[in-house]
């Protein structure tokens, strides 16, 4: 009897769960729930106003995911509850919320419904701007050792700006929460009636290590005296690497779901981090490119290497057993999204209607006329700043080259470009550092949909670029977790290699680089990285640009 | 009884008479004509094809002006022409025809009707650049003095490499030729029956000086043999100086245009050195920038200075008694004409009609909404090279300091701000180098149309700009120098100060800067300074991206 695993992937906008077979690796089905909340950028759900830059979700639609896509798989594939041997799920990271000790969450009491901290912040809510930078400071005058796994730089995205928020604005949500934990657990917790924490999120988000643990209370006491504990009261040391079972399917779950009691669960597992497996990538020298409106690098390591601008390194990370790094490109289907909206003239929209093509794909038909340096352009690809290898949100963008004759598809080609020498420096860096690259993969919806950048990122690596052979990739890697949590007794996997090579798909197309072309942007990279390397690192004119329209807020 | 001056300004496209009021300068009548040829830039008139970057005239065209815009002004203003005491005329230059001793043009007869190097070579026309290329090698080469006195180049667009060109190409009409004038010494030779040179054109077109004269005949020889002897034979080494007069109106133009037999006539201008005179500026220390697709600006002083990337500076050549200096910026109302074709999207077109304005000026009004430094952006001002003060044509243009959310009114602006930045490198070169600049006065249709603009440049040069009073300045300039080719007796004047006095007009309203946007400005100014030496004078990428464009062609 053939057996299953459900894989569910929690994005910013909704959940979908896949449901596989577990030895052929087949889909048979897929359901997708928008969450009803969206994101609450503006307004709480009374209407109450937030302030900018907040993104919060409410958990309540988490769980409706589970209610409406489980049930909803089976039924599509019509298969036994008492065939799906286990779960996984992997979710938006770093997306975190208070929560009592039973796992319910602050903001389902009417006391918290009107206060913004109470609910869950979304990976990319940004006010805590302020606080990531004042930890980065203190972090860097006490010389903490963990900085310099991490590129030297935490986030505001991450979880300690994030709590150190809370404290800050609204200490009784602090004092009162027993628990402050990712969506990740949380949604596993819901599922196993018991909280467990894993070592993909603490590692990236939480600056833990396998080996030197978390931070010390010293610094979080720096941070702020409330602080000092935060660890031991409200996270909990016991932190369980990818690949583990956390738990198993309640009663509570069965009978909102419709899955058998006892069904594994595996521990939480975020959407980039739990994809290689999908493509098959369990072992160092390949990397994983996912690429949306901004890019997701995911490599393994066989040690611990420090990597300039890397996002982090943490091991069982990604593959128990292994060092995961994580680099990435802060905007790439943002930049085409951007050109698009801005930048085309109402010529070429009338022109695609008349074609009967998204515009997108009208101007990708006129860039691919171009060969590779015809257009004289160069772009530096920083309009939403550089995540690695700089680091730098101040940084922005630069096109370089134009003349009167200039056409918009010439741009848009200049635009597309960047982003791959954007991913080459990665991709050097990660070599120069002592961390092998001897593979290319891409997974994400851009891969599929734009055929001239990806045949673009071949020529500019001069690498082969291997594709997901799911459209759902990081469903089908949670789905792999699920069978692993089931083990090899129950018709799952005893470790996530045999997983993978049982249930990872490629297509059989790739990209290859034409040599013709590797030649030309040979030459536009060596101009790429010299820009790069000067506004990057030497002349901090965008810098100083930025401070004067700073200046300017409010005159 | 009142006396009247006549002034044509012969444009690209068409020539317009203005009849003006020798005592007032009052305007009382303009008439229009467009050439019948119009700018042949594919095919000649019997429809045999151009090579690329052509750009011919027919000169019947410029005698159809004469004859039909001079009977109309004087019908217009009812003005008899006893009253008319003089006219003057300007052209575009270097505009440029070979012609028999009598004043044929070759291109009249037959045997010459299909050799494109019979016709009139307009200034635009860049067919010779390899002649220009070679020509800058040989005089560097030998050293040659002249060379200083132009930025230390030569552009394709003035006479020499255009005479090469026709030897080189086609010896038979250098044989034939007893001639080769410049299309505005031709058209004063058809209104007073005798050839004469100006001492603009000669100066700043043909790299002759007053103390120096003409570059010798064995540089000319270095050129090509048969030019050895080109002054002499074909030029005519007696030049006057600007404001002389050239002759009187024969009879056979009488007939054809209506004015009386004797009127003088001036020697031959130049459109943008004969307007200074318009707006009363006759004297060192007042810049005029003629802003159009391209900005040509001209400035007196008392000494020759060698000022780097000027285009020239030539005693006489503007206003007798001075030394005339021409700058520019080669992309100018070009700039904005690209952005508003190329990057505009469809929703701002549609916005603009719904709001019953035209394209620019509603992006004009969003622009006009931030304030300096605001967009966080930069851009260079190189989309077609660089005239003054880098003269390099190989320079591209640059935008940096672009987010995801950069508005096209923002590049709109910067692209408005990157040119005023260029008009400051101007006038700060021009004063470092011990030429002085105490006021600034600017003409041209932009300059009517764009107050969002103008601002701009008071603001970021911190200067009060000036403005013509006629929408007609070139011509106006031109109707003066008429009065002074009649002289004081016949009711004109004996020097151009005097005229310029009685019939100059500036607007009443001026622009001033505004000290708030000028304390931004110089901040964003010395960042542009620093892009423009390092991208103009360091790092040669631009150049290199180019090259790799060249390489690619025929590929």
């Amino acid at each position: 009897m053939a057996k299953y695993s459900i894989g569910i992937d929690f994005g910013t906008l909704s959940g979908r769960a896949l449901l596989v077979n577990v030895e052929t690796g087949e889909e048979l089905a897929v359901a997708v729930k928008k969450y009803p909340h969206g994101v609450m950028e503006e307004f709480l759900p009374d209407e109450q106003s937030l302030p900018i830059d907040y993104a919060l979700q409410h958990p309540q639609d988490y769980l409706d995911v589970l209610r409406e896509t489980i049930p909803a798989v089976l039924k599509q594939a019509n298969v036994s509850p008492e065939d799906v041997i286990g779960i996984g799920i992997d979710f938006t990271s770093c997306t975190v919320l208070p929560i009592y000790q039973d796992g319910t969450p602050l903001c389902f009491k009417d006391e918290f419904k009107k206060n913004p901290h109470a609910y869950v912040k979304l990976w990319k809510h940004h006010a805590a701007q302020e606080q990531a930078n004042r930890l980065n400071e203190i972090a860097e005058m006490r010389g903490e050792a963990f900085l310099k796994r991490y590129g030297g730089k935490i986030s505001s995205e991450w979880m300690v700006p994030k709590v150190m928020e809370i404290v800050e604005e609204s200490p009784e949500v602090y004092q009162e929460m027993d628990r402050f934990i990712e969506a990740t657990d949380w949604v596993v917790m819901m599922l196993t009636g018991r909280e467990t924490r894993n070592s993909c999120t603490a590692g990236y988000k939480l600056m833990w290590s396998k080996r030197e643990g978390f931070p010390s209370k010293d610094f979080f006491k720096a941070l702020h005296p409330l602080l000092e504990n935060f660890i031991e009261e409200k996270i909990g040391t016991n932190i369980l690497p990818i690949g583990s079972k956390a738990g198993e399917i309640t009663e509570a779950v069965a009978k909102l779901t419709g899955l058998k009691v006892g069904t594994a669960v595996a521990v939480g597992n975020v959407d980039a981090h739990v994809t290689p497996p999908a493509l098959g990538i369990t072992e160092p020298g390949k990397m994983l490119m996912i690429i949306g409106t901004s890019t997701c690098d995911i490599l393994l390591g066989e040690e611990e290497r420090i990597v300039p601008g890397m996002c982090g390194v943490v091991e069982d990370g990604v593959i128990p057993g292994f060092f995961g790094y994580e680099a990435g490109q802060s905007c790439v289907g943002d930049h085409f999204a951007w050109f698009e909206k801005n930048c085309v003239p109402k010529e070429y929209y009338l022109e695609a209607i008349a074609q009967g093509q998204k515009i997108q794909d009208y101007l990708t038909k006129k860039a691919a006329l171009l060969k590779p340096g015809e257009s004289g352009l160069l772009a530096l690809d920083w309009w939403n700043g550089n995540r690695s290898v700089l680091v730098d949100v101040d940084l922005t963008g630069l096109l370089l080259g134009q003349t009167l004759t200039t056409k918009p598809e010439e741009i848009y080609r200049a635009l597309l470009e960047a982003t791959a020498y954007g991913a080459r420096m990665i991709v050097e860096t990660f070599i120069e550092n002592g961390v092998p690259i001897k593979e290319l993969y891409a997974a994400g919806g851009i891969v599929e949909k734009n055929p001239l950048m990806m045949q673009i990122y071949a020529d500019v690596m001069n690498m082969e670029i291997k594709l997901s052979g799911s459209p759902q990739a990081p469903a089908l890697g949670a789905a792999m977790f699920g069978a692993l949590a089931a083990g090899k007794e129950r018709g799952g996997y005893g470790d996530i290699f045999s997983a993978a090579k049982a249930m990872a798909k490629l297509k059989s197309e790739s990209y290859k680089p034409i040599q013709e072309n590797v030649k030309v942007y040979d030459k536009l990279f060596a101009e790429y990285k010299k820009l790069h390397d000067y506004f990057g690192r030497t002349e901090h004119v965008m810098k100083r640009l930025k401070a004067i329209k700073e200046s300017l807020k409010g005159v």
